[in-house]
């Protein structure tokens, strides 16, 4: 059996963007072994009957100060998008359609532009500047992600998650195991080692 | 200036008492003021317009064990309430009634009561049983905690907590910073440190 921890998120979520980063440097000392998992978090949270934090007011203030502190502990650069949140369909969607050996390029860009370059990704414009960054062609990408099989694997990949019990990103699955939050990641981790 | 960690709780909240059980292992190692503040999560929630995560069907099923994972982790002695969740009222209510030099014990008690001992404590034979251990008249606490002042004080207190941007349990306030969550902690502890 080869062990792996399966990493749910969406760009839209600033701690699943935390967790990326902290992923990012783990790899770089440690063998271990992650595995991408896009998911609509909002597709989730409907589901699951669960109101976003964003949409929480208190929740929202809150989540802003949590997030620089922990970008602080971790060292990781971070700003909090100004246009938070949005709508990260497409985002996601297009993840899905792009080449497989550009997809970890395709995360890192868009979490970077939206969590550290406080670019607004509601504005095609500014989207497409990231999809030419990549060499994806715009005319194509765009059609693609508008397609039904795009929107059907989307909504299907959401399902399972939830069928899995996950309701929220970031998650981290081991041994069937859901770790919620980033902060969960050491103990996913223990497990994956254990 | 004399610090102190503010510690908002509720007995109802399971990661309450792991924090709560924390800070006790702590104050043991560590010259570290904590002040203990009495609110009703339940109302706390509603002023904040949360849904419980004990009312989220997902939510709650991941509660369980990862409140158990990290009861192992720290090496605390947990059993996660067979009724659960239940109205904490007069708990709370009770803790505001009782005099001074027997709050912190009243506070012992009924977590491990509720978190240890598995004890239904929306049964009112229970939860007399642990008035009496702390020689406590049942008769006069009953009579105290329907005063409609006592049940003020706790609106207030919990109104308080709201307008100081509180919005759940535990909760650490140090320097008017906030960081909720028990995964917080060490957070507070830093801030209280520095």
């Amino acid at each position: 059996m080869t062990k792996v921890i399966d990493f749910y998120f969406d760009f839209i979520s600033p701690y699943s963007y935390l967790a990326h980063k902290r992923i990012v440097k783990i790899q770089k000392n440690e063998n271990i072994k992650f595995s991408y998992k896009p998911i609509l978090l909002g597709g989730l949270h409907n589901l699951a009957g669960i109101t976003a934090p964003a949409l929480i007011k208190s929740k929202k203030n809150y989540l802003v100060e949590d997030c620089e502190m922990i970008a602080k502990k971790y060292n990781i650069n971070f700003v909090f998008n100004k246009k938070f949140p949005i709508n990260s369909l497409k985002l996601m969607r297009g993840l899905l359609i792009v080449k497989d050996e550009i997809k970890k390029e395709y995360i890192d860009k868009f979490f970077d532009a939206y969590w550290l370059l406080n670019i607004d990704l509601n504005d095609e414009k500014n989207t497409t500047n990231v999809i030419n960054e990549l060499k994806v062609d715009g005319v194509h990408f765009y059609e693609n992600i508008k397609k039904q099989e795009t929107k059907e694997l989307l909504t299907k990949l959401t399902q399972e998650a939830f069928d899995k019990k996950i309701f929220g990103a970031p998650t981290f699955v081991v041994n069937n195991k859901i770790f919620w939050g980033q902060d969960r990641l050491d103990y996913a981790l223990d497990e994956y080692k254990n």
